[in-house]
């Protein structure tokens, strides 16, 4: 099965070339190189530019994109996190036409690196050229309108930039640390540290394993949707959670949806994943199969879940008016997981 | 699909209770619960019984089990860490042959509990009644050697107390936190800390996301095996890596791949996972397709990386001697990848 899903946030439009985070004079090469595409972020969020139309029509965000003339201040603040991306992948040309020379004479593609800085944000939007420039405050909506190659790189910067503004004491000792290999690492300054004796991951990029499941009613024609009181109106999703230590992705998926539902899940089966960088999860995406119906919210976390008819489903997924329930964006891994579900049996 | 494949380290043998953690008064009234059975770890390593025979002919390993009476004191020492594990499952019972009545005079199941403790070995050791009780030294090697049943409970405990023992200040503002939530939270305690307001990782266990995939060469009759320096003589195993954030689960197998071994792949199928305590890994095992066959290794993590045969496969898996190579033990998800690789097209 070559043709694998792909879901939104999951492109990898760089080649992170993570060899070259230990490399100090490589990377400084790069960033004062006039290929270099640097993206621009306060407060976690990108500056992008958006077409005129309504916020609400769908209309496409593009990440705004800037020289080293124009950001090299900005990487002299001490505020500054500076990440290093990747590189444009050879295969796959993106938009920026020319590409640098290396001391051998090797064409090397432009390199890319995401900037977090605390200037302020009116100060910051002036530096750019392109006509509504924002950034955007609300991430569950508003970082679902790139195209999929400017997602993928979203997901990266902001998961790695949203570990620096939370991680910046060693949790070992609680001493400062500083940021290195181009921002994929974080060092204790305090040299007795245990954290810098052998390998630990408290110098590396937190990613938070969550499952999403999608559970299917033993009659096979009904499935398991529940929705938080922050859910838009209307909206039902899958239920999801996070796995906890010495936990497999299959018994997390039992147990969260047993505690959420109060419904007992046998078969698993992983469908595919979503990286999520609110702040840095990857999504697990499955189907469930129950072997029990009766459900018992867990009112914590749960507004109501329901078991729902496939046609109602089907309705919702073609917007067929009025719907009993609206589905998640299509850019989120529960819509796809509804999805591959109706696909799997009908020829929607 | 009924019968999943189930690793070690993946049973699930008590029920979690996650809505019991923030109970206070259920929680003490299990402690002291003659029934309740406690774990002692010191250092992260479990007080365990061995059977007389040597230690590397597979020897089982059986936790030590206290009672409240032997292990109260500890309980009150300020450097203790306590974490509720969960409790017997009703269906499923368990070695402890009693169990306690609430005050509705339902019958509960008893409560296990996980003690990490540095009160000195030697004096721990006594506590017990066991013969050749002792903490062993060698994580991956003398925690394979539980039945399926404690190893998951071993997973759970190992991973959380890891987490404690590294992550006593909080990240975002550096000040000394404290245990909540039955271990399962660590709460700042400057009240002004950002992490305080809203949800955030930093109070939460620590579960890192690594791909281990077995690559499989373009013809079918080939499967891509490397080795550390670290191991033993003769082994080669599945190559692996940590998901890093905003990436999917299938583009870190070709990322990893192509890093240690320059191997690029195609697709990727999930085949099934394992929990790891070493310190707190979920392990995400794959098969994937190579379309490159060149190997180059990156030397500062790998040693060697070769394509074997798949007859040389089945004769190291069969033991047939001399194997070419010897492969990882069964208690690993690489082993059971390559045997699931080589049951995939034959009879074995
Ligand atoms: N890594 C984590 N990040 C955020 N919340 C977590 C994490 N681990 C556990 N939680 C808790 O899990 C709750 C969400 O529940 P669930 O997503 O169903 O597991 C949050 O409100 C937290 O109390
Ligand atoms: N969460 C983590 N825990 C430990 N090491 C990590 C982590 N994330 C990245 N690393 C780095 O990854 C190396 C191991 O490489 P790999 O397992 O192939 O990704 C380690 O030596 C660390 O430098
Ligand atoms: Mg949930
Ligand atoms: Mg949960
Ligand atoms: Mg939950
Ligand atoms: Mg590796
Ligand atoms: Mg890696
Ligand atoms: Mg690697
Ligand atoms: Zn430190
Ligand atoms: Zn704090």
């Amino acid at each position: 099965d070559l043709n694998q899903c792909e879901n939104y946030f999951s492109r990898e439009t760089l080649d992170r070339l993570s060899e070259k985070r230990t490399d100090k004079v490589w990377l400084e090469a790069r960033q004062s190189d006039p290929d270099t595409v640097y993206l621009l972020f306060s407060n976690l969020s990108p500056m992008v530019s958006s077409s005129q139309e309504d916020d609400n029509a769908g209309a496409e965000t593009k990440l705004c994109r800037f020289r080293y003339e124009a950001v090299k201040d900005l990487l002299q603040e001490p505020a500054t996190v500076l990440i290093f991306l990747g590189v444009e992948k050879r295969n796959k040309p993106s938009s920026s036409s020319s590409s640098s020379q290396t001391e051998e004479g090797v064409q090397e593609p432009p390199a890319w690196f995401a900037i977090g800085t605390d200037e302020d944000a009116a100060g910051l939007l002036k530096r750019c050229r392109e006509k509504n420039c924002s950034f955007p405050k609300s991430p569950n909506r508003d970082l679902l309108k790139f195209n999929e190659e400017e997602a993928g790189v979203v997901a990266q910067a902001r998961s790695v930039l949203a570990w620096h503004s939370r991680y910046s004491f060693c949790p070992t000792c609680g001493s400062s640390t500083k940021l290195e290999e181009g921002g994929y690492k974080r060092g204790c300054l305090n040299s007795d540290c245990r954290s810098l004796k052998g390998v630990h991951n408290t110098c590396y990029p937190r990613v938070d394993p969550v499952v999403i499941m999608l559970v299917i009613h033993p009659d096979g024609n009904q499935c398991l949707l529940g929705r938080k009181k922050i859910f838009p109106a209307g909206m039902f999703s899958c239920l999801a959670g996070f796995v906890e230590p010495g936990e497999a992705i299959e018994e997390a998926v039992r147990r969260e949806v047993e505690e959420e539902s109060g419904v007992k899940v046998g078969p698993v089966q992983y469908v595919s994943c979503q990286p999520w960088p609110m702040p840095s999860n990857i999504m697990i995406g499955c189907l469930a199969v129950a072997i029990s119906t009766d459900i018992k919210v867990d009112e914590n976390e749960i507004e109501e879940a329901r078991w729902f008819p496939r046609q109602q489903v089907i309705d919702s997924l073609l917007r067929r008016a009025p719907p009993a329930f609206t589905v998640p964006p299509r850019q989120t891994i529960a819509h796809q997981l509804i999805r591959h579900w109706i696909g799997m049996n009908s020829n929607l």
